[in-house]
């Protein structure tokens, strides 16, 4: 009886799913159901069970972000029953502007900021010089080498010398309008070298090719191209050495320089409106965010810190991951869509390509040259290419990149701090591996595991690199006290 | 200008995307690239904005969950920091078996889980005693209904009586089991009640078709189904009325009795030691949890419920509500997975529709009839079946299943606790307003909204129960000391 049975499955079943015996045929089945009893039961697997095939689990993404909001309402409770209501909006007044720090009708940053027409006026004039052959070309690029490098040493000089004067906020916010304009320059003055030798260059080159084409022509070729350009309304190199041009240039949500930017047809008021709000609402959520989240939470990870103890340490690094991921992704949304839109919006600015979708990122090289779209093509355009162009390999223009990058990420903590450490140096150079090992990830676990690894980096790391300066800057100032 | 670009622009795009001028037509667009200072930019909106149709977030997903994760490893690492490891096998020896509770060689759960074969016994013997005319049907009817209420009442009575000498899970055990014995029985002794009056009622009812379809053939229509069922191997009523048969269906992984259970050909023995295994490794992780993270929590609301603090008693709810999930998620699944899977098929039990898809569930009524399959078998088959045959409408069916579901639940753990409280009752009374809401959630907002609502239900409902039982306990027991 059980080997007939038997037979009958394997015959009626595939080998994978011999799993289980359906002894009761069709005309059994019929049997079976015209019985007294009212059957219910007949042969089926559980749905955990492989061979059940099922695989509709779509109510556990809701389960996940349900069990998500659930803890994030406990840990707002727990935070506030803790710490009591820390946002205190008069405490940021004094950060932000280091108005009662003993120094109470200085303004270094205001002062410093102001300052930094100076380097602009002077590249311009720099440009408009060699345009007018009053300084050769050799002499102008090393004027303007000169400058841009001015540009980058002076916030690092006085916040070194006058430190004390500073709020922190106000030496970041110095620090980070330098190192904008730093870039901008660059672009400008590189973009006009292009102009000025591109001409010659493409000019003699298509006079080449242009020749063996159709000789009658080639001659007319700058001048038909200049005609095409002023048809279209844009303006040549040099007509857009203005001191409006290049200030257009500076607010403008971009770091590359070109002569003709896209614009908007219209300033639309419901758009300004809308990121005026946004910006107004999201900054204040993340100063009490801030206080009333990161502060007690970083505060009370010194000790862990010095203790060494890595359960403890674990602990901390992720009680720190939240508030700083969710602090971070605000304060993402707010610069790079609500405040470069803005900008875009205000100043007709048509290219609104301030990041791309870093959120499905498989791999770590896509974050980055996605999530901070003005600083790739940047990157990209002044750095990249220039070099490739130069006959060096690929790899080596990458690791250039992130050379600099990595010099600009430790630029803006330590000169701030005034505290030369190599945690965000260090940080920033561990990407080009860990981005091979998410490469990897990718490839082998797919592409799912690829984004979990490059969203696990952002939510971890950066929280670690928080630590780690905060330890190092808190021995420094208040145990020497 | 302004008003010809404007123009233009509303000639190109359609009404709502008007909010982008394209001043810049496919010519200029050409003119533009040919230029020397390599322009990069060109119009487009952010991916934030709506005009931009961007819908691709798959990687929030992702990130939900790696935000699920940090958050549980910390709440993990911070709970062993508190509390220590609180792991103890010993401890729940002695809770299990109340061992230590001073009546050290008296285990009266043992005692009562053995005496449950004599109500067993008795059911067969009456079934045993109608089937041969030895007891008349109505006799044997109110014989079956005495006994069935016996099974029922008798863990109440002993509990009230002896309760002291009883460990807690010992008695919950107890009653569970004697709870499933009363559902087995019921349906047991209703099923062979329909094998002897469905004969003739069916027989009576096909007597008259029949005879209207083939008049020579109608007389030999039971022998003839008889034969039929003889031929497929099937037993017919009264030969099922054995002990081994009974057993069976009282080990059997369901609550509906029937004759013929479809059976497996063999068992497979990778399969249960799969089941064992997690048997083992879940049961352990529940208890772990339990000591670990429940307890703790749960004995920390107490007096946080008695200040009535609403904001306090929300963060405790939802800081019991974790641990209290996840500890309801094993349990269902070694419950409803491993362990009656391993039943089947140990006991070659072909049907393993122990649960269907509850996580999709959008609203509460679907997750009342897809989480545990034999309950709402049972339920259907003997008691809203029954009643709307007997002429009731579906509402008051499903209302009496309700009442009876509300009843059992309360049994369950009132019973063991000695406690006469309406909380689990009151929970189950709410479910079918909820499950109008859900209802009307479902339709109104969409599918996802009504499986969100289930979830919360289910992640908030029984902590707040738990809750409600563990203050009242700890006021009855604690403070009188």
């Amino acid at each position: 009886m059980m080997t007939e049975t038997e037979d009958k499955t394997l015959r009626y079943r595939r080998a994978q799913s011999v799993t289980r015996a359906e002894e009761i045929t069709e005309k059994e089945k019929k049997v079976r159901s015209s019985q007294l009893d009212k059957p219910i039961h007949k042969p089926r697997d559980s749905l955990f069970s492989w061979s059940s095939e099922f695989a509709n689990f779509t109510g556990l993404v809701n389960w996940g972000f349900l069990m998500l909001t659930v803890g994030g309402v406990r840990l707002c409770l727990e935070n506030f029953l803790k710490y009591g209501f820390r946002v205190n909006p008069i405490e940021w007044i004094i950060v932000l502007t280091g108005y009662n720090e003993g120094h109470s009708h200085q303004y270094p940053s205001v002062v410093l900021l102001i300052f930094s027409i100076v380097p602009t006026v002077v590249a311009l004039m720099i440009e408009k010089g060699i345009a007018v052959n009053l300084i050769n070309e050799k002499l102008g690029v090393f004027l303007q080498i000169t400058n841009i490098l001015f540009i980058i040493t002076l916030p690092a000089v006085v916040l070194q010398i006058k430190g004390n004067h500073f709020s922190f906020i106000g030496a970041t916010t110095v620090c980070m309008i330098y190192l904008i304009l730093f870039l901008k320059i660059w672009s400008y003055s590189q973009t006009n070298y292009w102009c000025r030798n591109g001409t010659k260059n493409r000019f003699s080159k298509n006079k080449l090719r242009r020749q063996s084409l159709s000789a009658p022509n080639w001659k007319t070729y700058e001048e038909e191209k200049n005609e095409e350009a002023a048809a279209a309304g844009l303006i040549k190199y040099p007509n857009n050495l203005t001191l409006k041009d290049l200030f257009y240039f500076l607010l403008a949500p971009t770091l590359c320089y070109e002569l003709n930017f896209p614009r908007t047809a219209r300033i639309r008021k419901r758009f300004v409106v809308k990121r005026l709000v946004e910006l107004a609402f999201g900054v204040n959520l993340v100063l009490a965010l801030f206080q009333q989240w990161m502060i007690p939470s970083v505060t009370n990870s010194v000790d862990t810190f010095s203790t060494m103890d890595p359960i403890r340490i674990t602990e901390r690094l992720l009680k720190l991951a939240v508030p700083n991921h969710l602090i971070w992704l605000c304060l993402f949304y707010l610069s790079f869509h609500s405040f470069l839109n803005l900008m875009g919006e205000l100043l007709q600015f048509a290219d609104r390509n301030f990041y791309n979708d870093w959120w499905n990122a498989n791999n770590i090289s896509v974050f980055w040259s996605t999530w901070n779209t003005p600083v790739h093509l940047w990157a990209v355009r002044h750095v990249y290419v220039p070099i490739t162009e130069r006959g060096y390999t690929k790899g080596f223009a990458s690791i250039i990149v992130f050379l600099i990058s990595a010099f600009f990420h430790e630029y803006l903590v330590s000169v701030p701090l005034q505290m030369f450490r190599i945690w965000a140096f260090l940080g920033m150079m561990a990407q080009p591996p860990l981005s091979v090992i998410s490469r990897i990830a990718e490839r082998r676990l797919g592409p799912r595991w690829g984004n979990i690894m490059v969203w696990s980096s952002l939510i971890l790391g950066q929280p670690l690199a928080i630590m780690m300066y905060y330890h190092d800057y808190a021995l420094l100032h208040f145990t020497s006290e």
